[in-house]
């Protein structure tokens, strides 16, 4: 690795703490909300300030680094060779625009397609957790104590709504398997719970700035980040991520894996 | 009405904070967790421990109230005229046990069966959310703006994990037509969603100390409040809840009356 890890957390956590207060100024304004893919799919202008602002730093800081980034003012990288940044300037715009609360912003750095390092911030609750394969992971600095590896009945799961509603690759029945689903409407909110023991897993379809921060600082406290057949996480297109602790997952995929 | 309602606030915001810091002692101590009707209803010494501090502090104040609580120690109310005080000592309690964050205490006041005032602490985060026919709705006494009339489709709805799983009464359904599903695991934390706008409702199968206090602030911000059929919450006897803006109220008794 090429990267001073404590030096870069240092860095993005400054500039998530810059990014805080720009978003929390601009929710003083009237939100300019549109939709993208479809009607549940939301952008606003916070999140493309938001995502220039991201970029610009880490420009100046990593010059030679490629930033992949949720609202399109970054590269449309198709290679992960090198630095990548991944960022989310929002991530859980719904909940960002209607509940003005439960919403985050990430950051998750690769080399050469390997985790280094991941940052996520709940906005409204100003608190950061960060982690990575060389880095203990943190909540606002204080270590975070190892996690348990629970088996699916002893833990709380957070799933994806619609796929829960089809029950598609039985994650309904995945979740009544376990002590309970919880949904947040944001990635990020998911992956800090996990971090913080608060749910074994997270189950859901993904893009690679909703998964790259939180899979680095998970998998640098030993939970299993996949595709639903098992095989690794693709950074460079959207899928189906199952995170949880091994055991758990191996249960997961076995579920996965019944018609 | 009896009752000096801004004089009970006072009482029960007191009480509420003497609980957390008696409930934040013992997290500090192993929990004593067993089951009850089933593996994912828990009690802990903590909820019994604290209902008991409650009900002290009602009989010191409203010596002629009647106590329905959760945990045993309070009457078994049969009738619902006089006082009644409906206490829920730790709401959420799985997530108390795996999570040690996103459960309540909640207290809900009810006189010959009308709502009087409702109070819901988050405990984790400090926060009391409080209301009545006669006190406005406010957060930790802040007062909380008047709530918008949201059709379905523009806000996000709390529901119960396994009625979502099953789709029963179309509660999938219903959250597909929402602008999302959000599943927290804890009554109080979700009343407290829809009294500061973040949710436009919540659906589940409660008990009464479950919904008590809840009902009691929400249905005071013009929050539609019944069971599927359109009647009426009945305090004696647990049973499905639809909570929700009354247009989305209207939409959503559409849906479960279809077949």
């Amino acid at each position: 690795m090429t990267v001073d890890v404590y030096r870069l957390h240092a860095q993005v956590t400054a500039w998530l703490q810059a990014s805080r207060i720009h978003v929390q100024d601009a929710m003083r304004q009237p939100l300019d909300v549109a939709t993208k893919s479809n009607r549940n799919d939301l952008v606003t202008n916070v999140d493309q300030q938001n995502q220039i602002f991201l970029a610009e730093q880490i420009q100046t800081a990593y010059p030679n680094a490629h930033i992949e980034g949720e609202e399109g003012t970054a590269d449309k990288i198709n290679r992960l060779d090198g630095l990548v940044f991944f960022v989310d300037p929002i991530d859980g715009t719904m909940n960002f625009v209607k509940q003005r609360a439960h919403f985050a912003i990430m950051i998750g750095v690769y080399e050469d397609g390997q985790p280094v390092y991941g940052a996520i911030m709940d906005v409204m609750q100003n608190a950061i957790v960060a982690g990575g394969p060389e880095l203990p992971a943190r909540v606002n600095d204080v270590l975070l104590p190892a996690l348990p590896d629970l088996a699916l009945a002893d833990g709380l799961i957070g799933v994806n709504g619609p796929m829960h509603a089809h029950n598609r690759l039985h994650i309904a029945d995945i979740a009544l398997a376990s002590s309970g689903a919880r949904m947040s409407g944001s990635a990020g909110m998911e992956f800090m719970e996990i971090a913080q023991n608060r749910q074994l897993g997270y189950i859901s379809f993904l893009k690679p700035w909703d998964v790259a921060a939180g899979m680095a600082i998970v998998s640098g406290q030993g939970v299993v980040v996949t595709r639903p057949d098992g095989g690794p996480i693709d950074l460079l297109n959207a899928g189906l991520v199952v995170a949880a602790t091994p055991k758990a997952h191996q249960e997961i995929l076995t579920w996965m894996q019944t018609n």
